[in-house]
């Protein structure tokens, strides 16, 4: 929920929609935009720095129209709302065949916890609270890595229960909000988080994807010696091609001086890492969950003290040799968490993907031609979205001849790159 | 046929092929390396400074290996090889119903003619040659943008004689050859053929491909401004967030000191935008055939005059203002024809996916795998092609834990990404 | 009043002294550095958001030790303290011979006036206390452009009261903070006022010394296109030499999003240049006082609205077209006034350069090697600045050997270079 | 004798001077560029490949106008005509007073050796040559460090026999030539001798003063991983600033894939550190002399092999490892031997030096302006080198308006800065 996603809602509310609206991250809403977007457009279940027991809450509440409403489109940033549907109607499936409730306990994942707990409180005052909204639901456009990831495995199970738009791999959104948001964000919350000076730095960037990429251009261009960490030969070569050392964390850990993984993985930094960091090294997440960093093993390190710098900047100093490091977000999305995310004009390219991604499924509801499966926006909306942002910074695109475009097998108002093209 | 080529053809050689090489560019062909190669591994049918009748005997002689034998596989580069193979079956199937010889007076295209004109007149003297050749063909590997483009026309208009392997468009090719190829020979060539100051200069990056791409960096680290033209909003985009202006070539004909073609289309720069153009401009191609700059409306110019300061670098001076204009590589691709083309290592990933392409068609061969259509290499062997790259460049890959490999779908040993992935 | 000047007055307590503290800028107090300050090294007279006459009185109180006290040294920014004393004896001076007391109203200048005005109203006061002040000063030493310019003034008018050492024109200053202090902190100042993204805009920089060196490189390398102005062909050769377009602010006004002033001089961007820029274009200062842009012009424009979106981001709306401007800190230095000034690791720099130049001054007070001039730090303890600041960066230098040192003619242990050297 | 020096010379012609011309270093004359000046505007001693004493000889010869003739003016690059005038001088006073000859085998430095030669076999004939000469001299101008530093010694020493400008240190000749130049030419050299791909390499550049800083930003741009070696810890903390690490050479000896030596000194690599590299590495210096490399160790070292690749890239084989390294153009400056020198529009700013200079010189010859001493150019005539080439790149400047002017202390028409000042 930031000042972009609130633009966003002002967007959806003017075509027509009624909107509730939570947030995908306990730390990225900046209250002025909930507050404003709440005063005229939309009901808002979100604050910065909630606890995830409210974070759960607030998903769930958002969700809630009454007893005879409920979404009919899901604009998801993450999955989670998709994430509550679906394990909603899985508990009042089993529910309904045999009166078991959903045990909290049966898993160690602590945020899972929370979401069981939601679902079985639920399940006791609706048990079909889910599968109505799931019989309404028109479909669900996402547009995070993670949250696509999660779709497709929906899809591979056969689980998924309504048409997803994967608004991820638009190449207006992953060539762009990933790699240009980053490479503007990632020094954006290191500068306000910590006001260290990026120039002479050694930095690490753990992968080397869109993301990876935007944040080890922005640490190489400010003047930082950046250092790879890469499990894929082709990323890694790109990294080395770039001037960029490619090693491993164990290589490099007690000689860097910032940290960021960017990896969609689990388990990059660990503890074992941070003990061996030097004094005040910076950790950071722009990837993904805050798993990226080992914030559980850090939490329970024996003898560790966590000192507040300032709200989500926190100095971790370990007993054995009375050396800290700083940890920016809780370990959580750091440009989300110390600044505020990307800039307008890259989140408008991806939104924009949202937006379309919602009327062609409004559009297309009644003609099935969207199946329960994840879905791809057609290039030449991809196209689209790019063109809508030439204007505001001055561009002046060439036209093809019709000799030209036949030459090349093109339609002259294309779209110009067969479907497997890169960019 | 560079040195590198030479090593691909050793490559090959060793590994228990039968050789004949020409080349894929009347100019590109290193004599130096053609005798290496003639005097050891393979028969040689290309010189530096052919005429277009001699690039064409040579493609013509090179694929004869006499009344019993003749290629099993072809290892393609712009796809002339197999576009003689194509006509001159089509001509034979025709010559077999009607008697009919090709009429090279039947197309206006003067390069087109010397081709009808070959099969002609080998027809004569041998009516199943090619449709022989066509038989016994396992396969053609193709790494061009240009020679792919010609594969899938077929393939389209089901014309298609044997299967083929799009090497162009593994990632190993497409993102490192024609980008950071690019990024080393554009300046490689602009420094020998003019030993021009880059600095300071305003240059026209007319496409922001791949190619596009590693040319527009190249100039622009060098101390030039670039302009970037494109049909295509998304890279036109992709440039803006780069800082390149994107114009039209009418906005900018006269302003402009470097003008570069990259866009594996045709009449880019005519003889109309070449009048108009600073004393001294630099006009170039690197993306594709000579037709991307409009040579035959140059020559055809009245009383423009053509001074040759050395071989590939002409000046014409246009009657009007006694102006001229330096033309690199007479239109033809200046990174071969006035520097040695892509340097070793990048040379050594697409070569070693040509390899790679050609062992797999062999293997295959029997099995019926690889129908007439085009292929591209699966993933993981795109991903080995970088793997045996990296330890050349002194990297340390990370290795994913089971527990990670699980959590992001993937096997521990990759491939890493979906087909989709961008890079 | 930053955290960097924090930790320069713990460091000159834990020398010794005893430190009273103002700023130098109306908004670039932090205050939670001023409070730590207050409450354990120093006498502090400051705080965020000063009108100009508590700036003054903040001033001149930080220079009252009370009857029998009064500062030794002198650590100056800007020149402000520098100034008032050197205008009291001025005053005094006239004072003691006609009786006349200094006039506010014999300036325009409405700064001017309140230093008159405070001068007047102490002169009633105590007629002698910045006669004794000069009479008991051993020294100043000076980090800024515009604070050395004032000095070499009086030193060629034969006015300068007491020794100066220009610390400004240490390499390790002004090559290092004004350059690179600025590239860090120029988008740092734009991000956290605007959270603009800087990719894909057109900036303009006023001038190409070193900070607007730092600047164009900053705002080039977050994917901006820069146009830098000029009056120094040197400085715009260099500029061109990087690939930045140089033309007059006339000709861009209309086209750009950013514009930046580092001139050091005054009337940069007036209200008319204003008035034409697109809508919501960014109009900041980095380079000196608010007088680089005309923001007298601009507050006193008929009809002109003023809308705080936040403090030190203001947007300013013409009448006749309804479009706004964003000024940002009020046309001040805007890495002070937006962000937190430069990073602790360049002001470390800056700051010993300070340290080393109070403890020459110290030292040599009785010795009369320093005189009523400017001087700036010998060679050698420059070189010692930058020596002192490898070690964290992890740099190992290389040593002479004798042979080598007597070959180019310096000592083994340095200076290296010869006084002209520039860097 | 590079195309730029030919124009220079014709410059020179135009403007009335009678020219004779030899070459400062035995690998860089471009000899159509010498047959064409031989050919209609000056006499020319030098060829491309000379041997050292060929290249002695030809400095003699161009020295000599006969009889009644001599140089009034030289322009100096690296000052051999000087220094051969003056150690001419020397010997000719000594052999004056003592009839005693210079001896050769008083020095172990073989070049000298041939100098003393010269010089004595001359004095036989004519033993008042060199002093005739010098009284006739108005003075030298010269253009390169290594040169300067001579002058300066010799004037320390007093024993500067003419007035001497030292071109070098103009702004627009050692910010401009041996920065942007450097830029330009160190990749075309690398490019031209070895088409070694340079992105992914680790290069070592030793020195990071301008020429350092040239090679450095290239190297980087191209995709390199760059390391510096430095003793001066002001240039070292300028490198660390740009992201770049800075060690010994010992620290990266064997790691390293292409040393390049720019620092003016001697005994940079040695022997020791060569047989240390890996297989294939790359050694080369646009420093200054062959002496920047231990050539001499090189070839003495027992058992090496040197096989010539083409003129001027060799590769030298150990007999230990029978691995090889690469050494450009005998360790003479590899963009002179191995690429064609610096880009016209630099070398044009450098040489627009030289003629102000000559210009300077001569019309203050009666004068007594100039004194046996050394002088640098004054800074409104290095402003003004810098405006005569703004044009050709189509910057605009800005004008200061006269109240301005006076504010910054500046006339409206410059010079603009301080001599302090560093760019």
């Amino acid at each position: 929920m930031t000042i972009q996603t609130a633009v966003l809602i002002e967007t959806l509310t003017a075509l027509g929609a009624e909107v509730r609206w939570c947030s995908c991250n306990i730390f990225s809403t900046q209250d002025h935009a909930a507050a404003a977007i709440a005063s005229d457009s939309a009901a808002v279940f979100a604050w910065k720095g909630e606890t995830l027991q409210e974070y759960w809450w607030c998903t769930e509440r958002a969700l809630d129209w009454g007893p005879t409403g409920g979404p009919d489109l899901i604009v998801d940033d993450g999955g989670d709302a998709t994430l509550l549907i679906h394990e909603g109607v899985k508990a009042e499936e089993v529910y309904e065949k045999t009166r078991q409730l959903p045990d909290p306990s049966s898993t160690d994942n602590a945020e899972f916890q929370i979401v069981l707990t939601i679902i079985r409180d639920g399940l006791k005052a609706d048990p079909k609270k889910y599968t109505r909204m799931k019989e309404r639901l028109v479909g669900v456009s996402e547009e995070t890595t993670t949250g696509v990831k999660r779709l497709y495995q929906m899809q591979a199970n056969g689980t998924l229960l309504f048409p997803a738009i994967n608004v991820n791999d638009s190449v207006t959104k992953s060539k762009f909000d990933n790699l240009y948001g980053c490479r503007h964000s990632l020094p954006d919350g290191l500068m306000r988080a910590t006001d260290v000076m990026i120039a002479g730095k050694v930095a690490v960037v753990c992968g080397y994807g869109d993301v990876g990429k935007g944040c080890a251009a922005a640490l190489k261009q400010a003047g930082a010696r950046v250092i790879v960490t890469e499990i894929d030969p082709i990323c890694a070569l790109q990294a080395l091609m770039e001037g960029l050392q490619v090693l491993t964390l164990e290589d490099v850990v007690s000689e860097a001086d910032i940290f960021v993984t960017t990896t969609g993985n689990k388990d990059i930094i660990m503890v074992n890492h941070m003990r061996k960091m030097k004094n005040n090294a910076i950790v950071c997440n722009i990837g993904h969950f805050d798993n990226e960093i080992d914030m559980l093993g850090l939490e329970n390190y024996p003898g560790v003290k966590r000192i507040t710098i300032k709200p989500q900047t926190d100095r971790w100093v370990f007993p054995e040799t009375n050396t800290g490091i700083i940890v920016l977000a809780e370990g959580r999305l750091m440009n989300l968490g110390c600044a505020t995310g990307h800039p307008s004009f890259v989140m408008s390219c991806s939104f924009t993907n949202q937006v379309i991604a919602q009327l062609e499924l409004w559009k297309e509801k009644a003609t099935g031609k969207y199946e329960k499966k994840v879905y791809v926006l057609p290039k030449h909306l991809d196209e689209k979205v790019a063109a809508l942002h030439l204007g505001k910074l001055g561009a002046n695109l060439t036209k093809l001849t019709k000799d030209q475009a036949d030459y090349i097998s093109v339609p002259i108002e294309g779209p110009y790159k067969p479907p497997h093209y890169r960019y």
